[in-house]
């Protein structure tokens, strides 16, 4: 089991216009992307990785300038890893309105010869699954082995398996959930609120004013990042030891920092606000508000995965408070309903909705078995009939 | 079963200055409180009632010059109500440092002429409870029948229970923890970052700028709200509603308002930072993170209720998630361990950690339950012997 070592991205322009579920269209655009692996010759072994919100395209190894830049789930793609990039041909990819490199925000709106700002259309979970289809299509891929995706990339999985049923012959949707709860909503709220309210924003032109609204995206990151980690993982790692302890272990009284849960918390939403665009994250909050398949069937999610024909792998982590398990059951239900083969799996991980980056023996070996049979199909050449 | 009907507040002077928990001192200051019922002859059914975060002096009853002024606990503090004004004398306490009354940050601060602001020292849970033991001094009340509070409040009666062990005989802690757990703070932090960044909160001086962060103020409302709420009733009253869904049932593409849990979030939000001040809600969160009685004790809770004397009602609701059940179980746990009376109710209602103020039968039933031993005790005169 090693590392794929060093990886380039590559870009691939698209001119042909894109038309959102907003109305709005784009005119062109572009995707950043990285593979892994090769085709096949009959190009069955293709998996898609979705991100999640503040991932990108380097899922995987690590890039040539930078021996610290392993990709976001290096421990789950790689040779000899659960998805197993000497088996399967892996591609990651950056999507619509990131910050990352594919068009988003801080581009060029072609219209005005300005930074696109907040004037970038919002676009949806189906709206990215539609530009990942084209660019399947130019990289000749008829037919994925699987897409897979954690959390918000879950429900991209999710997606594919209901706007491109023949497209893919597994979907592997983990810590996801088929939609926001009110609580997941209000989270993303709070974020937006501290991002739209911050005087650096200037209503998503910060660019011109050459500033980024920090404190509005620190706020957002350290709400979204305490949803991220369980109670009792939190109670566990920090519980309320005090920060510089050893040297002297009194409070403050004062706003600095006293607990060693604020040092972290406050440093990762730093981190955060240093790397990542604000229009960004208020757009992907919204993705993640907006995805409901079973909206446009009367909230019934059977009926909106009538017409999925993939295999599933359904994944959640007991200690999930974010999209906890029975989010993940309610995917199940609707797809057992349907007769669709399903696998799932509930893990009893203590790291919350973060589990599922993180390495956890059991979830591994769950995705490498299941890996497994994708590739004995692989192997048998069932790959098209399977559809 | 009737209410208080008209209440005024009082304001009480303390001409003698106050050493805090942090070493600094308050020259004097004034209390603002309320009283209900009336005192008896031998002084022996008074019943402190202690507020939490965003609540005041004002328990019960409306104000003359405004019939939507009912106090914050009028359902259970009244004629006949679970604390029957008609048998106790009620006392309701604005504590210091609130922006109620009490002196406070917005209140001048007498070695520089101008409002306290940040300068205004942060107080402990146990600089309240000292703070409100000369109010009961003054008031000439050697020992309460009950003191009392929900959340925050329950905290201050804990307090009371281990700082003045002999001056109280009932201790009633609702919806409370002996401390907060990582996450508490870590939310809590979050609301911090969010007022300290506001621009408009001038380092705390934002009296003299004639502004008021209020971006700020209103998305720590929001992160504080949804923690106030259970995951289930936001479920059942907001799911995914979107607002106006009669006149156009679809997303807005934008960061307005798509769903009601949004409108009602930053509705609640904008009206908490129109009445609610930045400084205070600043120092009430500290003064949360800080109370830890056990921290003297080496974290040994049973050895901190060691010296208390009264007799207990604690009481938690199964849907709080901000200071779920098992941190009630904590504290009845280590008063068990020290042969305290104790009577525990885990009450199964659905609203969360805001279950403490609304009407629940179940849960006012066993109030009330309590209060009726507390009132015959008072009335077998065993008032001073049960201490």
């Amino acid at each position: 089991m090693g590392s794929i070592g060093i990886v380039s991205p590559q870009a691939m322009h698209f001119a042909e216009p894109l038309r959102l579920a907003s109305g709005a269209r784009i005119a062109d655009y572009t995707l950043m992307y990285e593979t892994y692996g090769t085709l096949n010759a009959d190009k069955s072994n293709a998996v898609l990785i979705c991100h999640a919100l503040n991932a990108s395209h380097h899922v995987a190894g690590t890039y040539a300038d930078n021996p610290k830049s392993a990709g976001w789930w290096d421990n789950m793609v790689g040779p000899g890893k659960p998805v197993d990039t000497d088996r399967f041909f892996v591609i990651g990819v950056n999507n619509l309105g990131s910050c990352f490199g594919s068009t988003g925000p801080m581009h060029v709106n072609p219209d005005t010869g300005k930074p696109y700002g907040a004037a970038f259309p919002l676009v949806t979970v189906e709206d990215w699954v539609a530009a990942q289809a084209r660019l399947a299509d130019q990289l000749g891929i008829e037919q994925f082995a699987a897409v897979m995706g954690g959390s918000l990339g879950g429900m991209q999985a999710l997606a594919w398996s209901i706007m491109f049923p023949q497209r893919l012959r597994h979907c592997v949707v983990i810590a996801s959930t088929p939609k926001l709860s009110a609580q997941n909503i209000a989270f993303n709220d709070v974020a937006r609120q501290a991002i739209l309210t911050d005087p650096d924003y200037h209503g998503g032109d910060f660019y011109e004013h050459g500033v980024v609204p920090k404190n509005g995206l620190k706020v957002a990151r350290m709400v979204g990042h305490i949803t991220y980690l369980s109670n009792d993982d939190m109670a566990e790692k920090f519980g309320r030891k005090l920060r510089n302890a050893a040297e002297n272990n009194d409070y403050k009284f004062g706003f600095e920092i006293d607990f060693e849960i604020e040092s972290y918390l406050r440093y990762q939403g730093d981190k955060f606000s240093e790397y990542f665009d604000a229009n960004t994250y208020l757009l992907i909050t919204k993705a993640l508000d907006y995805f409901d398949p079973a909206r446009e069937h009367g909230g019934d999610l059977t009926r909106a995965l009538e017409g999925t024909r993939a295999q599933f792998l359904v994944a959640s982590f007991t200690t999930d408070w974010r999209f906890e398990p029975a989010r993940s059951r309610e995917i199940v239900q609707a797809l057992i309903s349907n007769r669709r083969k399903v696998t799932y799996a509930e893990i009893d991980a203590p790291h919350g909705h973060d589990a599922f980056l993180l390495e956890d023996p059991r979830y591994m070996n769950v995705v490498r078995a299941y890996y497994e049979r994708v590739w004995e199909e692989c192997q048998r050449g069932t790959a098209k009939e399977a559809a």
